[in-house]
């Protein structure tokens, strides 16, 4: 990240102490909060400023404290057939059911090769990409599928009805880092849209459409009555491949979880709970491979696509999980990079609360 | 699809029977020979032609009569634990190993919840679709995958490193017919950007590159030392979420199996064998949830995206499998509708290699 003038770095140590005593004020147990504020300053860390603190009053913190969100969850596997399970998340935060899900995914795995399971009454967890490196710390393919509140339309309405919908696969490799790929389902994300409404841009054809369905290059009409369009754009160049990725998603997440589907999904800004859902899995390498193997295999996959001849222009090939990478490596020694009014937001939330700004 | 005048139409049956026969005549036994016919004949079914009986004679027989693909194929499993399994293909005619894997990740699956398997030393197995619909077939979840030839360019090169690698994953649901998405992670298949460049039109920015990796709206530039890209498109529209789906593809089918993977995999056209890798899965339903109850959300969750309002000028909100399940109901009643050259190949081939007429 550049330097930004309104950014202010925050020691990693400060950020976590803070936004887990401001969760402890709300009746979360620590080692939950511990857990968010993990997932929260990970996004953070690797450059995902949309789900990192500045999340951390509108999404998680809010809802808690109006009762929307239960603070002292205790998830339940309600269902469980070999390697497979289905958890209720008690209506807790997110982060702090699918950390539990995703280890019970690769207890699984340990003993079945696999493991899958499904969450439901649960609420936004973060990056799903922290749940699916999990699997890989573990020397696992891991992948995590969330559902989300309604923001893409599918291929032939005006409607927005489908959510972001990420999937999230890592996998581990050798002496190259993990493959880490976390993408939302639609073609941009919303917040990349309001940036360019408040620089008075337009937006690539592709991003899209306004309200009557139509693609347009007006942010405004985008976020004013429109949606977004799902990966790949307008149906001729495929978005309905995009569409059928956040159907997907939403069916393993939502529709097989007991969880909201659709426009049912009320997750993010509004306060009340929003019964999203979650996929999780992981496997075993030496269930198919000698991992040592694997390693070598994987290692010179990326290889060669790092290697790959460069397109005019460009200065390298990249492999998922590089950018992030890098990002990471950066903030962690320079402190997190914070917006000054999303720092200032917590620090004013932790007084409200009576966290001590010392203790904090 | 509709009438044109160098399509033929020709009976299902008899169309099975040619490609039967054809097939046996290169000693693939009768069974697996209808197991090809059966792959085939519902791609053409299904209006899809790029990898119906319009590919027999160049991507099968070819390699058959030239010793480069295995008529005897028996698929082993060379690895196994608890519900995962790796497959050696036996370099055989994909559809037979491929079939052979989906049943026996199926069978897993009804035992461990779930069944996942990795098959290496393969070859083209015409649309992945079919594979997974086999698990929708039983009321499973179904997931198939597979590596294929190098036409698309990751992001940030100019090479075509990567396949089209599909994503196919079907659902079942009640009185909804089963939701079946299939689909190649590039934005259009190479034959798409072929059938433009013969009419002498431009294609839309977003499918494809020329030789500097630049996008361009020229057909002849993209086939002629240029590429696909992957779904989304250049780098300004998220073509680097297609190209993170081709990877993982590729990890899952190519690298987890031991099969070729990226410009290692020369399947197609090429005669030699391709060395391809598929993935495959299958999940029970009642592992996670009541089956009656899943089929209830699942018609409400395809009925609420049947009725979103339309976009203007749209005509209907298709489900993925609807466009397909059209063309197969009319194609069912009216025979194969093949292009008269196609037909014509087949005819011809069928006499040479002494496959009686009358009884073809």
């Amino acid at each position: 990240m550049n330097e930004r003038a309104d950014y202010t770095r925050v020691p990693e140590t400060r950020v976590r102490r803070i936004v887990g005593d401001i969760l402890q004020a709300c009746a979360v147990p620590p080692e939950d909060a511990a857990i968010v504020a993990d997932v929260l300053v990970t996004a953070d860390l690797r450059g995902i400023e949309s789900h990192g603190v500045s999340r951390l009053i509108s999404y998680y913190v809010n809802g808690l404290r109006a009762g929307h969100v239960n603070p002292q969850v205790h998830p339940k596997i309600v269902r469980e057939m070999g390697a497979v399970f289905s958890m209720d998340g008690d209506n807790g935060l997110g982060h702090v059911v699918t950390r539990r899900a995703m280890e019970y995914a690769i207890d699984l795995a340990r003993v079945h090769g696999v493991g899958v399971g499904t969450v439901g009454n649960s609420n936004h967890f973060g990056i799903a990409g922290y749940y699916a490196a999990m699997a890989a710390e573990c020397g696992m393919i891991g992948l995590c599928l969330t559902n989300s509140r309604p923001l893409v339309m599918p291929t032939g309405s005006r409607e927005a009805l489908l959510g972001t919908n990420p999937i999230a696969v890592a996998v581990p490799a050798g002496g190259e880092p993990v493959f880490l790929l976390d993408m939302a389902t639609s073609g941009v994300p919303i917040g990349k849209v309001e940036v360019m409404r408040r620089r008075g841009e337009t937006v690539p054809i592709g991003w899209g459409a306004d309200a009557r369905g139509l693609p347009t290059d007006d942010p405004e009409a985008i976020i004013e009555g429109g949606g977004l369009f799902p990966l790949g754009g307008t149906k001729e160049t495929a978005g309905y491949k995009g569409y059928g990725l956040a159907a997907v998603v939403d069916i393993l997440s939502g529709v097989l979880s007991g969880a909201s589907v659709l426009t049912s999904v009320l997750a993010g800004a509004d306060p009340g709970a929003s019964g999203v859902g979650h996929f999780v899995a992981a496997m075993r390498i030496d269930a198919c491979m000698d991992p040592n193997a694997f390693s070598e295999r994987m290692d010179a996959f990326i290889g060669q696509l790092r290697e790959a001849p460069l397109a005019e222009g460009e200065e390298e090939v990249m492999v998922a999980g590089d950018p992030e990478r890098r990002q990471h490596a950066e903030n962690r020694l320079r402190g997190v990079a914070l917006h000054e009014n999303v720092w200032k937001e917590i620090e004013q939330m932790a007084e409200e609360l009576g966290v001590s700004p010392e203790e904090a």
